[in-house]
């Protein structure tokens, strides 16, 4: 494990912030899989900073240049590799950096882990930056699939305590994906706009952060996939989830709330529906049990600490003179990133999906 | 993925509920470690139904035989295989189930993953019993590990809405570690063992079932110790901690809590402790920057849903007759497994941490 | 890697010659297919020492015990764990090793590797009585792959410097195929027996050994199969080959014969048969190009080395004292292990082909 | 697996011959590592094509780009990226071969493992020119495995049925290392390179090719590496080598010869040298013995069948048409790759020994 995932689709992703490029190999596809570049860049326009104003104002060319196993717009079942070079960055907001390691972020431990010899500009390998890969890989996987009738959705579960309407359990309506998958603020009720705008405006003004929650749904997904244990539903998607930086916590169906309830109320029973298929009446197993897909949407909410780069003072420490200091980082930040997460963590789920199939 | 974890510790799990045998092949253990086989047994002890009145009055026989791996009470450095029969089974409790999968269990999806050839009985491979085998694991590891001065315990972090006290996020005592990894009802602080009880009791009467959340704390890790993205230490650790049945959902640090809050609260300064080290007074991020250690403690939390088994009837399916039916669950089962789980996600722990090493 | 193998169906392999038991757990198979123990027998025989007298007279009880996994003779999809425990073993004969290592031999290598801690007794965990678990699990896939239409076969190629006749690269017969799984000393051409039985008697005689090459097909095998360059049907084969003890060298097709070849000679070219399938005229390539079947049966060629253990006497050095010395093995060994050695290069290759499928 | 290989430096390859760029991605190498890049482009022009008249004359300017994962040039510990942009392709050389698969190419298999999606241009993923990215990986690799001592050359043991002198088993001199390690027609005696140069020009002259063997020697690995069974030495080599187009056998120490000898001439005796060091009187065993190194130099022959492109007619198929045809394939060839192979086989013996480390 490191930097790529999967056995059956398997994601190598490579870059620094501000090295010379970031980009991906997606080793496993099958070929003969028409790939819409439009609705690649359309995806990856979702994650971009810039055009929403709760992101960072800083411009990035983020259209990834393919390099192979795409060939007429078709896959051709070699590993497709995309590249994503890296233009407009201002490493000088970064250059204290590797003195003071920002609290809340990787800086310290990268520092640590690699013996100081990491990349420090911009967050380096451990920048959200590489996030454009996962959302690349993670477009081009929802278009294979689409054509399984495999359909992932995502929106802003919540904003520090402000919350959009949940998504419904047991499913949600071909129109609410297809216009999820279109926004940049991605929200079941678009009249919570406002006031969980409200919650990024409010730290924006004092230089600090906020987190919140993205709700996922996969929908179409067949029953009986899965593996027992370590292979299971839960299993896979954390794995790919926790590789999405500032995720700290993920559940599915129910999840904690169920931990605080009883068997009667969180077993979903079973029945027959009128065309003779299998459901369960509630979705607090979120779509798997044993690890297993049940054939109910898989339903699970990702936990996105705030953004650990404030330009408000903190203290940290001064790993050169060895002694404490205080920081304010500089440069543009988010002040919240759960809006960019939400393609993120659809991409995510994309990967793991296509690794159970 | 399946049955195995790990890629330097590998663990290979085996058994169905009432076959044969279960066990564990524990492959690329270091030789020359002494295994103290009384405290493997004492850990299998605190998993082990029948001994604490929240638990099934149901015996097992757990204590494990060593195939392979050890000899002269020390590690070979060969594949450690342990083995335990399976005896005391009473397979007729659950004769009935193959045709009426219980609510909220696996039955129905193992049923379709493996086109019904499964092994029903006692939820066959499926079955918590299974988790005795994570548990040796977990002990033959954290012998190692304690060498290396890493040290795990967990608690009962809550019954249903009834709360233990927390872990201090930054560090707890070795008493206490020593005190809760001799427990069956573990608990940070022991005047709090009537009121979760009486959760317990309250749905065992009924023939219902209640669920928890367990807290689990590593210390003594290494800092520096991770991999980026998809090899950090919330992806490795969820990916065993998912390996356990019935977790339903997991936090690292603040988790969930973090995610309402601002970077100015949830960032965790760093400082010079006054021996020179490097600490954070806080522990919002659970030991784990970037997927890579801190040299904080690693913290984190496990949802734990209500046991799918209880004996009120709920609604399921006939998969024989086609139809829609009722089921009331016959036999012993736990009314609450968040008890025994906490040994279990302290195994899980172990699994997990050998692995990142 | 290590004592397991497989990304499909994966194999986990325990035990040590003189240890309680060996054993094997084999996580993957499908369910539903029927394991005839029988047949399972049969094979184990054939690699079983004791029946041929060019093998030890040590007899082995190598009738495995099912744990898990079979349910009414049927795989039920859960890991299929299986083991045999030691018996009969003379651990006495093994006494001076440690002190000693066998030129030749695993016995310094292992030692080094694992600090001394490694089992010595009999070879411990590289000892070749840990075949018997991958001929248990070859003989449990080969009747999977057997439904598939995938035949294996394998004989005595050569031992020492006298041959039994090649297999005809473009295929062989049922009838053979059939034959040679039944045999302990497989030959094309059973008049070669008495010959090739003279090269071992001529080694026991001065309690020296031989060495030889086993020849494996693989027919039925569907086109299309494999993964390019790391995943190719030489690398998978090649992976499990090589985990046969005393194994140094594998080839394909016209293997080294071929690299002493022209294009005009070696290349094999393609024709539609009169069913319109697709064949070589010859099969140099040994059913595969770019590391993906052909759809023509898949040849490869295994030198065995000589037994390393001989009764005769050698330099070697005693590591307790650090001085030169000398040893005479003492104990039961085979002179020649090239005939047992041909059930376990078969069940090598269930173990590669089912992985690839 | 597939196109990556490896779980502790992960290499993943990536590229068509006449796509847009090929390229390589080499995850987990340690941080700090200096990189010589005029060494790994001396090191890539061994294998270049256009140097040396046994090679291809077609141009290829194969000098790789970094896009991640090296500063100042240095490692950071982050996957290093390389991508090498194709130019000078003429791709109306193989315009036809989509309808005639060229005998002994992999033209065939990859048409029915990707549905005929796959680029064929150039032989596409399958070419020959992928084995540029090893080579820089390789080269990459090799100067770190240098720091610690151990050192791989490899020579043109034969060309057809001409042979260079063979290595010294038990080791070869560091000047020799340094002598090939500079060569594009890398031989142990320079006296045979006419005779063996002549092996070439005789069927050049015919538009047929000529295959060959590579011996390769790795020095100065520390003993007691490599896991038993499926992680030994001979596996993870053997799983890189065969990763190499054409390569169609492979035999560590006395090999195929081993097998026709007997234990007493077979077995290597061990000694304590002057220094008191462990060595082997001889080297049949070629390094591993159960799989783990013994400390003497790891030895290896790689068999190369001959180029599969020839200008002779050839018989083939039609695949459109379904009907017999013949072929004589145009373009520009190599009649032999042994020549620049070698650099490819010491870069896959790199890959493989930086993963036992």
């Amino acid at each position: 494990m490191g930097s790529y995932f999967g056995d059956k689709v398997k994601i190598s992703v490579f870059g620094e912030s501000h090295g010379t490029a970031i980009g991906v190999v997606i080793d496993g596809l099958p070929s003969g899989e028409k790939i819409d570049m439009d609705e690649v860049y359309r995806q990856m326009a979702r994650r971009a900073p810039g055009n929403d104003k709760t992101a960072t104002p800083r411009k990035e060319a983020d259209n990834p240049e393919i390099l192979s196993g795409v060939l007429n717009g078709v896959t051709t079942g070699a590993p497709l590799a995309a590249v994503i070079y890296n233009t407009n960055t201002r490493s000088g907001d970064y250059g204290n950096i590797m003195n003071a390691p920002r609290p809340g972020h990787s800086d310290y431990t990268a520092y640590l882990r690699y013996d100081g010899f990491n990349d420090v500009r911009g967050g380096g390998h451990f920048s959200g930056r590489l996030t454009a890969n996962l959302v690349f890989a993670g477009a081009v996987i929802r278009q294979i699939l689409k054509r399984k009738g495999i359909e992932i959705a995502a929106h802003i579960y919540s904003i520090g305590n402000t919350y959009d309407d949940p998504f419904e359990p047991t499913g949600i309506s071909q129109e609410l994906i297809d216009r999820l998958n279109g926004e940049k603020f991605a929200l079941v009720n678009p009249e919570k706009e406002n006031e969980l705008r409200a919650e990024v405006d409010a730290v924006r003004a004092k230089g600090d952060s906020i987190g919140g929650i993205v709700e996922c749904i996969v929908q179409g997904m067949p029953s009986g996939v899965g593996e027992p244990m370590f292979g299971g539903v839960e299993n896979v998607i954390s794995s790919v989830v926790f590789g999405v930086p500032a995720v700290k916590g993920i559940e599915f169906g129910s999840g904690f709330e169920g931990s605080r309830s009883t068997g009667s109320r969180n077993n979903d029973e079973f029945y027959y529906d009128e065309n003779g298929n299998v459901r369960t009446k509630t979705n607090n197993h979120g779509g798997a049990l044993g690890g297993i897909t049940s054939g109910m949407p898989i339903l699970f909410r990702a936990a996105v600490k705030p953004t650990a780069s404030i330009s408000m003072e903190q203290n940290t420490i001064d790993l050169q003179n060895k002694e404490n200091t205080t920081l304010s980082v500089k440069g543009r930040h988010d002040p919240c990133i759960v809006t960019r997460a939400v393609s993120v963590i659809e991409a995510a789920a994309a990967i793991a999906v296509i690794n159970m199939l």
